[in-house]
């Protein structure tokens, strides 16, 4: 069986983990149809009862962007909304397959992506509220486009050389190697599920964070957060990885809780635009003054576009020596970039990391200090020398990372 | 500008023939998306108001077909019904992008392709409704796929020169080539109005067809009886061009007045087969008896699976010189092959094609002599030899094809 093909029954029985009788949407870009219908087969060979492919294109989206009148962004469509009410009734688990060109909305009007979003979230909502509560079991999946893999591999003589580097980096990543890759993850998901356990039992009160490239933060931990890795139950009974690969061990913040500096250890890919060497400085949760060597007026607009956005919604640990990190790749993929490094999220926190959260309003959410916003996006902060101490509530310094590795 | 260019120049504004401020959905496979977006942008160009672009995938559905539960199949869903209503309600026209790999239905079970066929026909109906009326404009246009380019070049060494070859196919086909494809359709329809006209003015009550192959079969024609050629008005006030190529002058029989025996001249693709060399014997428009040297049993599904599906509902003349018969290639599609020969439809007949007949019910129509069925199967019986005699009411015979050309 080649890579790809194990690649695939990775994605379907890993990753969504589709089970006999149950039903899947697969969510594919047109210009990878082969690898959507490769995942059909697949899942249908798992037992499953209906795939549906829903396919998008954002060459198509970019034309309508920079052609079509402005009457035609922002429009609410009823058959849109009842399709996706018939997905949620129906129970359809999802996988999402990702083949982005990084600077596809180059030169686009801001304002149409921001319309279009706003529809998108209003229209999605009730799926997306079922992936975010882990009802469903869903998960995305990358697939290399040539715009993607020229970018990541500029020294590549055609598009076909770099979509097979860009092939062999994803199953490095993912470790689809000479072994079955189903096994690699059982023994990497026990791993991961050992640091939960841990930090868990440690139950910190603040980290504090430290290296050479100038971070200086102390990040307050609200009471009863809870400390996640890959690999959750969903409703359903049935377990699901989310995001494959994923090295990450992550947490929400206190709302109010983060003071000091942080620098950037990797580019931001953002609306299409590169936002590289830039610091936050935070005083009680909140951003009070930035700055960024490259795009600076971008590193605004992720702060400053959506409410709540100046504030922290996710911190989460990876080890420099993740295999993406020892990749040396610069992937311009946020699934992939954030596995090679220790994390912030400005934005949104995810209810399920907090106690009790589940279910609460957006009010209510804020005020017990878990931060919810439109926006959620992540940044790179870890680095070889980093250095993590957590804190505990009777004022012990334990070391959580040492020089950029795991040390609990 | 390539011809490739000028042939999705032709498409959007003599195809399909779009105005500014007028709203464009493209059904289009995920295979061919380029093409979709090259017509998404000339749209935009001619000032379209809105594109939108419908993806299907015949590789995928055909997994469906295989390896999905019977229980997917004949499910009629409430908010594609939905999607289809607002279509029609905001007065989409329509291109539709053909692709297909003949042979993709090969070994599917018959009974799964019913079933979705008649969900197909039920959801799509009131699309479908404005398409058969010419209340919208719309047009199909064909882009070839490996599976179609080497079926129709078997010798060709690779896909890529098997497509080039029917690229080449297409566009001379088309009228594409060194002058204005624009004005080359100008004088085409109004040769083509011509034929009609003369046609018309005679008013025959009978069509009498013979030739070597052994056909020797007269067709009676309703009274009102209307030809009809490319360039319909559609009720938006505009021209638009059904499919491009074209060159049929085409008309309704009276249902119950075809006897006589019709050989065919060139292979008929039916579900992913090839029914050959056939003929069929007709006693008061209906088929009393047929055989074919190859997959016979299909056409017997062909005459048998429908009802009315026994009787004529379309009757073509096609001069052997047309430009695609000139090209001696066998198109495995009948869009084209269907414009290289003199064919006969088993079926539906279009009420257009009958005065009065527009808007009345099946049951009306049949009883009128305009015969109403599910399906519409053409089949080819041109050849270079065919003599065609009209005869008017007062008994006048008069030579309206000799050896295979136009004598009118």
């Amino acid at each position: 069986m080649d890579k790809l093909q194990k690649y695939v029954k990775l994605i379907i029985n890993v990753g969504v983990n589709i089970q006999k009788g149950q039903k899947l949407l697969i969510r594919c870009p047109v210009d990878c149809a082969y690898f959507a219908r490769m995942a059909m087969e697949e899942a249908y060979a798992a037992g499953a009862d209906d795939v549906l492919i829903q396919w998008g294109d954002e060459k198509s989206s970019r034309i309508n962007y920079l052609m079509a009148p402005d009457s035609n962004f922002g429009k609410e469509l009823e058959w849109e909304k009842a399709r996706i009410q018939y997905l949620v009734d129906q129970g359809y688990n999802m996988l999402g397959v990702l083949a982005a060109d990084p600077e596809i909305l180059k030169g686009v009007d801001p304002e149409r992506i921001t319309k279009d979003q706003k529809v998108m979230a209003t229209t999605m909502k009730p799926l997306m509220e079922k992936v975010s509560s882990s009802a469903i079991q869903w998960t995305l999946a990358s697939v290399p486009n040539p715009a993607w893999a020229r970018k990541v591999f500029p020294n590549a003589k055609s598009d076909e050389e770099a979509i097979g580097l860009m092939w062999d980096a994803i199953y490095a990543a993912s470790r689809v190697d000479g072994k079955d890759p189903v096994e690699n993850w059982k023994t990497h998901i026990a791993t991961m599920q050992k640091k939960v356990d841990a930090l868990m039992a440690h139950n910190f009160k603040h980290l504090r964070f430290k290296n050479a490239a100038g971070t200086d933060l102390e990040i307050t931990l609200p009471e009863g957060h809870l400390w996640v890795a890959c690999g959750e139950e969903a409703a359903t009974g049935y377990n699901f990885i989310a995001n494959i690969p994923t090295e990450e061990v992550f947490t929400a913040p206190l709302r109010t809780g983060t003071n000091g500096i942080v620098y950037s250890t990797k580019p931001l890919v953002f609306m299409g635009d590169i936002i590289d060497e830039f610091w936050i400085k935070f005083k009680d949760g909140k951003v009070t003054e930035f700055g960024a060597k490259q795009n600076e007026h971008l590193l605004d607009k992720v702060i400053n576009t959506h409410p709540n956005a100046d504030y922290l919604g996710e911190v989460a640990l990876v080890p420099h020596s993740s295999p993406i990190s020892q990749s040396g790749i610069l992937w311009y993929n946020t699934l992939y970039d954030e596995n090679a490094s220790c994390h912030l999220a400005l934005g949104k926190a995810y209810p399920y990391t907090v106690k009790g959260a589940v279910g609460k309003s957006d009010d209510e959410l804020n005020a017990m200090g878990v931060n919810q916003s439109l926006a959620h996006t992540d940044f790179m902060m870890g680095s070889a020398d980093m250095s993590i101490v957590g804190v505990t509530y009777d004022g012990k310094e334990i070391a959580v990372f040492t020089g950029g590795e795991w040390a609990i």
